[in-house]
Parts: C-alpha cells; sequence; structure tokens
C-alpha cells in the first residue's frame, strides 16, 4: 500500500502543533515561530487536506480589527491557494493571564463575560471560514484546591456557557456543530469534564445539547488512564463523536502530544480499526466519517527539519495502522476466532424480540453455569492474531 | 465533640467488608469467615445504622431456595434485632466463572440471560427487605483486548440490561431506585463505565433513566486519577446522586479499599465538607441526604480485632472530618477569604437575568484583561485555613 | 523468518504462570489445576526449554519430606524426559498466611527465622536441581501504614536477610546467583525494593552483594511509571542483569501479567533490541545471554485451550520482535540516522583521554550555544525508521 | 505551639519558588519578576533560614563576567544582611535550547563539554558563597525515544560527569557535597536517575561516590507512584540523604510543586515524623539534620500577595506537622500499640549474635505457622491513633 497522505485521507492539522516552539515548564523556544500560511503551504505540500486553529494562533491576544482582519485574510488566501479545508476553529482562552482561573468557570464574573464575548466572537470567525467543527477546550476550567469554588455552580456555568454558544449558533444560523475536549489536568490540577463520559454526561442536561458533542484527544483519556478506543466507542453510542485529536501519550504524566502510534501503539492500531472498520458486527451503529485531526507537539529536541518529520509521521502512522486494520478484518482466520469468542453474540439483544420481562423470567431454559464457566472464549489468541497483522 | 456514632449519623457497612478474610491474588485468608447475622449483630454493637449486602454474601451461589430463604430470614431476623436497616441489596455477577467474561455485556448470550435473571430475583430479595437502593457494579463487564467485543453491542446491551432491571422495578411497584457503581479496572483490563461520567452518560440514554442514579466509590474514582469531590459535585448537578461509597486508596494501584480517611486525607475532607455542608453558595443545588455507607476491607495483615478496629476506624474519620469541615464553613475568616476569592460569585448566571445574547454582545463593559489577570484570589490561603481547620 | 521457538531460543515459563486457575481478588477458579509435571511436559512440546518455580508450586506448604521429594522427583524426572533445564527456583514467601507482614522484614522475629529457614532449604533444592538463578521476589516485604515498621530496620533486616542467603550459597559452594525481582506494589501498598534502582542500591550495601542481582519484571517497572528498558540498561550498567522477567501491562494499574508484547508494544520492541542487539555503540558493555523468561497468566476468561494459546503467544511475540529488531538495526538508513543524532558520540568520554579538570577548564573551545540549541537531532525520523520496522 | 517559623526551624527557599511568574505550558507570566535580592529580603522577614538558587535564578545565562559579579554581589550583601545563609547552590542545565538533549548526556560531546564546564564553574561559586551543598537536577538528562541514545553510554557519561565535579571538589578541598535530585519524567518523556534508588544506584558506581548522595523531592518520587518517606529511609539506610526538597504533589501529572502538605497530606505527616523523630527503634541509624528546604511553586493563579502566603503555608504547614509528629510519639497509647505490633522487633537482627547459618539451620524453635498467620498486628488501629494525632 501507498502510504503517501492524499486530500482524500481527511489528514488536518492544528496550527498551534507544526507551530510549538518547544517552550516547556523548564526551558526556552528551541525553533523559530513562523507565519501561519507559511505552516499551512508546508502542510498542503505533505499532503494535509484541511487545517484548523485558535484564533490567537493566527493573530495577537490584543489584535487591533484591522491586524486581525488581515492576518486573518491572509490566512485564508494561502489555504485557499494550497486548496486546504479550514475545518475546524477554537478559541484561546486559557494563555493569557486574565484567564487564569479559567474562561467560562472563573470565579469573577466579568472574567466570564469577557471570555464568553471572545468566544462568540470568534464563533463568527469559525462561520466566516466555512469551519465545520467549533471545538471548545475549557483547559483552565478546574481547581487545584476544592475550597476555591462552589463545585455545583461551576458546572452549571459550565452548562450555562456552553448553552448559549450553542444558542447562539442556532440564532445564526451558523452550520457549526460544537466538539467538547475533555482532559483531566494540566494546565490545572483537575480540570472540570475530565473524561469524555463527563462531557457526554454535561451535555445530557444542556437545552441546545443537540449540537454539542466531543472532540477526544488519544493523551487526554490516557491521563485519566482510560481506554482511549472504549471512549470512542461510548461517544459513537451516545452518537457525539463529532471530531478527534489523534497523538501519542506514554502513559501517566505530562501531556506529551507525541505522534499518533508513538505512544500506546496497540491501543492507536484498535482506535484506527474502529475509525476504518466501524464496530465489527453493528453495521447500524454511528460512524465517524469527520477529518483525521492531529494534535501533538513536535519534540523540544527537534529542529525546523523534525517539524515537518513529525507531521510526516502522523499521517505515515495512520496509513499503516489502516492498511493492518483492514487484513485484520478481512482475514478469514480472525473472523472464525471472532465466531469462536461470540463477539457476533453480544449484537443480539438479550431478550427476545417482543419478550416480556414476565415472559423472560418465566422461561425455562437449560442452563450449566459450570459449564459455560469453563468455555473458551480465545481471547488471547485472536488478540494474538490482531499483533500478528499489526507486527508482520 | 463526641465521636461515638449514632443511629442518626446513618452509618453502613457492607457485609462483604468485614467478611472479606484477606485473599487475595497473591495469598489465603488470614482471618475465619463468620456468618452474616454475626456480622450484623457486631456492627449494629459498634453503632452501624444499616448493613448492605450481595446475594451470595448470605447464600451461596448454587442455594437452593430452602437454604436461600432461611439464612435471608436469619440475616433478617438479626438485623431487626439489633435495629439495624438493610439500606441497599446488590448482586454478585463477578465471582463465580460463569461471569468471567460479564454479565450484562458477555458476549454469550446464555450467560447474559442468566446474569440478567439473577439480578431480577435479587431485585424482588431488596424489595422484601425494604431497601432503598439496588447497587449495580459491573466488575465483569469489559475486556482486556478490544477484539474482543463489539464495543457498540456491549454499551447497547449494558444499556438495555440496565432498562430492564429498572422497567421491572417499575412495573413491580417497587419502592427502589438504582445506584449504577463505576469502576476503571480490575478485575478487568478496562470496564465500561469506567468513572461516574461515563455512568452519567449512559443513563442519559435510558428509557428508564429516572430511576438510575449513582454510587460513586472514592478508590474507584482515585483509580481513574481523578478528584472523588469534583465527581460528587457532577452527579449532583445531574441530580444523580443515589447512594455512595466511601473508602480510602493511595495513588494509582490495585483497589486498595482502604478505611475512609487513610487515602488522600485532604480530599476525603473536602468530600465530607460537600457532605455535610453541601455547597457554599448554592442553597438550592441537591443535597446527598442517603446513608453513609463504607466499602472498604480489613488489611490483610488485620486479625479479628482489626476487623472492628478498622470498622470503627472508618466512623470516627467521618466523624472527626465532619467536625473539622463545619468549624471550617463557620469561621469567619474563611467566609471572607471566600468572598476575597470570589467563590460567590461563580453562583451568579454569566448573563444577567433576562439579557439576551444579543445585548450581551451589544453590551459596553470597562474591562481591563491585563489588571484581571494580576488579580488576587489568594486560593493558597483560602486552602491553608482549611488546613489549619484540618490538621490543628 | 520462522516464529517457531527452539531450544536454543531459551524460552522458559515459570510453572506458576501457566498454572494459574483464575482465582482473583473478586472470583474463582475458572480452571482446572494440573500437575507440575503436566504442565512441564506440554511446555517442552510447545517449545520452551527451561522451566522454574516456586517450592509451593511443586509441593504443599505442609509437605512432609517425603511427599516433598517425592513429587519434586516426578518434576526432574518430568523436565529430564522432555529435555527442559530447570533453570531457576524460587520461595514463596508470600501466599501462607504466616507471610502476611512479610518473611525477611516481618515485625515478628520468629517469623522472619521461619521465612529465613523456608528459604535457605530451598536454595539447597535450587543447586540439587542444577539451577543457576535463585530469584527472591519480596511480595510481602513492604507496608500499608508507615507507622507499622521502623523503616530503617526494615531496610537493615532485608540486608541481614540476602546477606545471610548469599552467604550460605557461598560457604555451600553452590553455583548459583542471586536475582531480586523489584516490585513497588501490589499485594503490599508500598512494597521495599519498589524498582530496579532501589534493588541495586541495596546490593550496593552488601556483604555479599558479589552474586547478588536483578531479575526485573516489565510489568513490576511498568507499575512504577518507569521506562522498563531503561532499567535494564542501568541495571547492565551495573552488571547486574542476571535473569529477566518478560510480560506485558496496559498502565497504572493492578498487576496484570499479560502476555509479552500485548502490554506497550513499542517498549517491547527495544527491550527485544536491546536484549539480541545489545548497545548500538558499547561494544565492550555487559550483555544479557541468560534464559528468555516469560512471567504472566493466561487471562481468567481463557479456558485451558487459552493457557496454550497464551504460552506459544509469548514466544511468537519475542520471536516476531527479535526478527524486527534485527532488521532495524541492519538497516543502512537507520545507521545513518543514528549517525546525525550522533548516537555514537555519546560512547565517547566527554573528557578527552589523560585530560585534566584543569585542562579541560583551560582549554579554549569555540562553542556556539545558539547554533547547538537550534541543531537537528531527528530523533523523531529515526523513531518513525523504528516504526516502519515494526509495524511494516 | 508557635507556628511562626525561626531561623532554628532551618527554612529555606530556592529564589526560584517565590520568583517563578507562573508561565507553564499553557499560558504566560500571571506575575512580575523581582530582582534576587528582594524574594531574598522578604523571605527572611518571613522567618527563612537559608536561600538556594541556579546560577540563571541570579545572572543571564549570557551574562558577561562583570554582570555576574555584580549580580551575585548584590545578592549576596542583601543575604547577609537579612542574616539569611546560602545553603546550597545550583546549576541551570535545562533552560537553553543548548542543552535540549541533555548537559551531562546530550549525545553531542560538545555541547557536554559546554555543559560540564558551566557545572564546574558553578561549583566555584557555590564555595565562594559557603554554599555546603551542590545539588545536580539532571532534568534534560533522557529520552523520549528508546532508539535515541546508547542507554549504556548515558549511564557512563552521567557517572563520568558526576565522577568528574566531584573529582574538582576534592582537588579544590571545596567543602562541598553534591545531592542528586531524581525524578522520573518531565520535561523528558523518561528522565535518567528517575528515582532516589536509581541514583544510589548510580552512586555506588562512582570513584569519587563518598562526596555525592541524594536531594529526594517530595513530588518527584510521587510521580513515579512510590512512596516519599520509604525512599528518606532508604537513602538515611545508605546515609545519603544530604539535602531534601519538600512540596505537595496530588498524583500522577504533571510536576505540581504545591506547597508541602498540600498533597498527600498523611505521606507529609510521617516525612515530618521521620525528619523530627528519626526511626523510632533504630537510635543508631543515620539522622537528617540539613535544611528544610522548599521546592514549590506559587500556583499560577496567585497574584503577589499570593507569594507570600504560599511561602508561609509551606512553613506553617511543616511546623503544624512537627507538633503533631512529635506528640503522636510520646503518646503512651501509641508506644504501647508499637509494642503490640511488634515494631520494636524488628530493629534485632534476626539472627542472634554469633549466630552462624549452621547453628541457625539446626536450632530447633517452636513454631506455629498457623497461629502466627492469624496474630493480630492492629497496623489500623495504629495508624488510626496517628491520624488522631493529625486531625483532632
Amino acid at each position: 500500500m501507498n502510504h503517501t497522505p492524499t486530500p482524500e485521507d481527511k489528514f488536518s492539522f492544528g496550527l498551534w502543533t507544526v507551530g510549538w516552539t518547544g517552550t516547556d515548564p523548564f526551558g526556552t523556544s528551541t525553533r523559530p515561530a513562523f507565519d501561519p500560511w507559511e505552516y499551512a503551504a508546508k502542510l498542503a505540500e505533505l499532503g494535509a487536506w484541511g487545517i484548523t486553529f485558535h484564533d490567537n494562533d493566527v493573530f495577537p491576544f490584543d489584535a487591533t480589527d484591522e491586524e486581525r482582519s488581515s492576518r486573518v485574510g491572509k490566512l485564508k488566501d494561502a489555504a485557499d491557494k494550497a486548496g486546504l479545508v479550514i475545518e475546524m476553529v477554537t478559541t484561546n482562552t486559557f494563555s493569557h493571564p486574565v484567564f487564569k482561573d479559567g474562561g467560562l468557570t472563573a470565579n469573577d464574573r466579568s472574567v466570564r463575560r469577557f471570555g464568553l464575548r471572545k468566544v462568540l466572537r470568534n464563533v463568527d470567525l469559525a462561520a466566516e471560514l466555512g469551519a465545520s467543527t467549533f471545538v471548545m477546550w475549557g483547559g483552565r476550567e478546574g481547581t487545584e484546591y476544592e475550597s476555591s469554588k462552589d463545585l455545583y455552580a461551576a458546572h452549571a456555568r459550565y452548562a450555562e456557557g456552553l448553552d448559549t454558544v450553542a444558542a447562539y449558533i442556532k440564532e445564526q444560523g451558523y452550520d457549526l456543530r460544537i466538539g467538547l475536549e475533555p482532559k483531566p489536568n494540566e494546565p490545572r490540577g483537575d480540570i472540570f469534564l475530565p473524561t469524555i463520559g463527563h462531557a457526554l454526561a454535561l451535555i445530557a442536561t444542556l437545552d441546545n445539547g443537540d449540537i454539542v458533542g466531543l472532540n477526544p484527544e488519544v493523551g487526554h483519556e490516557q491521563m485519566a488512564n482510560l481506554n482511549y478506543t472504549h471512549g470512542l466507542a461510548q461517544a459513537l453510542h451516545s452518537d457525539k463523536l463529532f471530531h478527534i485529536d489523534l497523538n501519542g501519550q506514554r502513559g501517566l504524566k505530562y501531556d506529551q502530544d507525541l505522534v499518533f502510534g508513538h505512544g500506546d501503539l496497540i491501543s492507536a492500531f484498535f482506535t484506527v480499526d474502529l475509525l476504518v472498520n466501524g464496530f465489527p458486527f453493528s453495521p447500524d451503529a454511528p460512524r465517524y466519517d469527520g477529518p483525521i485531526h492531529f494534535d501533538y507537539k513536535p519534540s523540544r529536541t527537534e529542529g525546523v527539519e523534525g517539524i515537518w518529520d513529525s507531521a510526516r509521521a502522523n499521517m505515515e502512522m495512520y496509513l499503516l495502522l489502516a492498511e493492518k486494520a483492514k487484513a485484520f478484518r478481512a482475514d478469514p482466520q480472525v473472523q472464525a476466532l471472532m465466531k469462536e469468542a461470540s463477539v457476533d453474540e453480544l449484537a443480539q439483544p438479550t431478550l427476545a424480540e417482543g419478550e416480556s420481562i414476565k415472559d423472560f423470567l418465566a422461561a425455562e431454559e437449560e442452563f450449566d453455569a459450570d459449564a459455560k464457566g469453563a468455555r473458551e472464549y480465545r481471547y488471547v489468541e485472536l488478540y494474538q492474531a490482531a499483533l500478528r497483522h499489526l507486527v508482520s
């Protein structure tokens, strides 16, 4: 298989990813910053289909209206020229000190009003540029100290903020959906909506939750010690997988933002398997067909050449894994092992069609618990079959 | 303050807690097993108000109807005699080999039907004994190997199972609510509904979700690297905190089930603060007023005396922390620091009453982002004030 | 390449691995137990070269001398017949309640004396059976509660115990070396000698430390959030890598003992790379040439067939990874990237041969810090080259 | 007890702690930077006894000799005037891009030579200012990618670097000892010498290891999922606890550098217990009597007032915990429980004085394993007694 990306692959990159210059809590930049349109041109050259950005990736926090529209215009022109889609836009409500206690859940109400206006203004920009997803990552919404917030009010304000943004999108008739991006910690000690589950749960309480879904990131779920593919499955079960952020993380530590597949490789394989093949026995389940978006960072040890090495590596890893995943699913031995493991049987409802609980309880069924307790599933052999495809 | 428990404190214990004999993956029992009614009597003597149990804590998996009713009867008598409430009942769908792949989400449909019947039969028992909560911990619902399940079907079957149990409760007119108990892993590699958030999210998709809520356990959330008190807050925000499991855990390792407060003490303090004092500035928010239920294990090094030492320690810790938490909230200096931190302001909606988004965007408000970025919250001083109460 | 194991591969298995019947903290056995000699015969059939065991894998804790020697004899005969080497023997000082507080560091001195005698008696057995390594895993040496031990005395007693065993080996003239097996927790809350580093550090304080080294296990180091291959490298730097335990672990949770390569696959690849290829530019560094020992468990969901599936999978994974690792190192593009990354330069001492510190400080060397700060290492591209080998 | 710090408490602070202005990976500074001598004066005012710093906390990386000596002179004057001891000096080999791949273990030899010279020059400064400890934190010594280094050579170069610095100290006759500061990750994916154990192990291989010891930090060990107090105990057992870094961390996430006691409070209590009371039954064991050094950061949400709130909180927490720890040890009930738990017995060697292994094996001692397996230790009650002191 050819592992050269094409626009059909729908790969997209945040401008802040290749644009990260290497500053971290213990050191300064190791690479120069380029202009947003320079990153865009280069990404197109490498085979990307789309780009995404925060407002302040393109223009400064305190930009004048003129500066703002001039810089946005230049980016739009560059994207158009390169054939790049601006598929998602998001708002920076975390870098400036004003947001040190959050944007939508800051204790200080004037900060929340300021933050909400910044978000709404950016919604206009997203719509203007033709983006289909508006991501909201509340990286500063949280606490280090439980006493520092009324935790009920914090959730109420978060819901209010999201509902306001969603209402605005509807009022304006924009063709945009919101993608929440959960994260358990960093930069705050404990961030609100720490996982896919918590975000889905808050969405269920919203008035305008129909256009609010998820943008889950590999590393963020793994920082909560959770299985990313399981999380995607639950998001799809709730029909809320609106966007994805692929990258790599090696365990429970600071947010590494490695290249996709450079962290937990087996997990990455099964994520790609789900994305390209869907659930094996649930043909009517929701599928994800949005952009394949990378939210990673070229490691600080890399020079400028390393920026492009790493951007390319994300796409190559995805294509390699996709090829392996397709072969895995098509393999008759794998299909036989899935049967042996009764994987297909899980798609069958537990109660028969039309069976009442009363009938179910009254039904006399032969069942030998001890025999069933000793039955083979051969899950290890099935997994090993997957690894044979992955590694061989 | 007196730290001797009384029934007013509504302390309850699972029979399996004091009843754990010390078997672990690397060793055999270090303590004898007593009969359930013996544990009950002793717990009452120590000041407990209630008890809870799994079906197979009281009678064996393969008990005859006679054995079953005889043993349940003895327990009920002992509870009545001791003045103990049987406040919660739960089902063991994890110990017998038949459940090795799950009860409600086993790939094998006949196992699911068997599991569901076991649960429903236990619902009858719970109702008969006057329990108000029916806990469901799906410890075996999960995978070690992503390929081993259709993950959409798994969530669909989980939802089907829960909806069936809830429908049965309604059909029978029982005064029971279901409490789901999330856990991220152990005994399975990745358990479905790993956190409070994931459980709330699945509940939101149910037909009978109105009587399904949460029974969150301290250690389980901490095994997902999450803040337990934040989790309780979101459960309350969704009005789904139906029951709680208090215990202790020291970090990301096997499920320790230590005495409450013997793990992350500061977190335990803020949990108790929430339980006894509620949210500081959200008087209308839901409050938890259910049992204070301990789900812990006397460490394997303990002898029989250690069982009772540890049971007592749970209650003493709760009472000690409750006393401290009340003094903390009543302290005028603390209240002043909360004001200084604008904690009260978070309870005020971001938009003014009746303010439209249009008006909000049009409003001209003075706002100095740099000044706000430099403002003091003094969260550390407020936290230190809490610690002064806790430690002094 | 052929992935069928042969004795030349020196694969060995603990009898307790395939012999695990599936009891865990939440459930009973799902598989029958076979006799030790039955496991041995089957392992030989699958291509294993060696076996290892704890005393009580072969005979019960309270076996009579007769029973003991009869069962050991049967095992030895079976091993001889099958051409299996008994390469390592270890002692169970963790299952019986007497060891609930440790074997060598129990507070109760009479327990320590009992434990030490059990170990010494097992040293005789190890020698008699021709084992070359005597592993000591102190799984119960530790605490849940810091107040429960004098932590200085605990380390002193641990050292005393190890020194006594090593002295006994020397006194008896046995051709045996001790391999310590670190683990951070489980079954104790905090185990002494939690990592490779801590074990190396204690060995350095021993009188008889020359015959005491390490038997590091993949999952155990990963439970301390550490890089296993880095750990092996430091053990080799101290010339103390006496034995290894390969298996798989997926993150910070209970001890999973998955098949090797079924956890962190990239880490497993680099471990095999180190074992088969050695350090790339340190030809004189110590190499590991001992047995390739698997310390894993067939998952509880597996039936009897799954025992052998999983045993086979360990060996297949190792062979697959070895093949990939050899190709990786032989690849000229990889070698060129290693040069570009100056990997070879690290093997060159920082000071020149014979250069005094005074001369070094006085030397005037051109050095442009900013230019060096911007240089390319292309570590991501080198890593991606490794992944291309691994996945393609 | 008075919780106002005095010089007798020997509290010291890194200038970089109060001097952190709040930049993190997701945001810019929230506080202004002051001059080093301003921080020093203020710390003295709050009751600190000493200060510590990195070279580049006082003068810039590219300072001229003049600038360097002028700024150092100003700091020294301020310290003298305020009665502050400059007790420790350390080198910044992590902020400038030149160190992106390490200082002592960078692949690029010219970088290592530059790094080593920077360290040695700073040794002179430490000696000149009368510091007694020279800390070396190798935050950039490590990898994200196993393929990026020859891991044997990395350890060899680390050892070479340390030996060179130690040799220089000896050659110059300086009254300085080196304190290594382990850390498992951040800013590198996997840092060399990740824990106390690994650092002790490398020291044991040095030629000049006699003046090389440890400076362990609370949060760093906890980021490796380890018990800090256990680590201090092993460092003391090796007589290598030369300095300490106290702070707080709430679990496995980014390096939080909270106020001491604001993380795992129970662990902090037992750390202070060890520092102020020593080991309970090992009177001849080494004791730590060096500075009580805080290495924390005022949270980014804090303003300037919060800097001093948090500095004060560190000292207050230590004094509060010290008071509690003394009362705990003096409590006759605690002492009785320690006896009951046989804590004292662990200090007694397992073999009798002069007892040979042969005699030990031949001794006929009554021992009832089952009875010992059932004995009470009452560790939970002893721990609860500690918590009663801590919380009451």
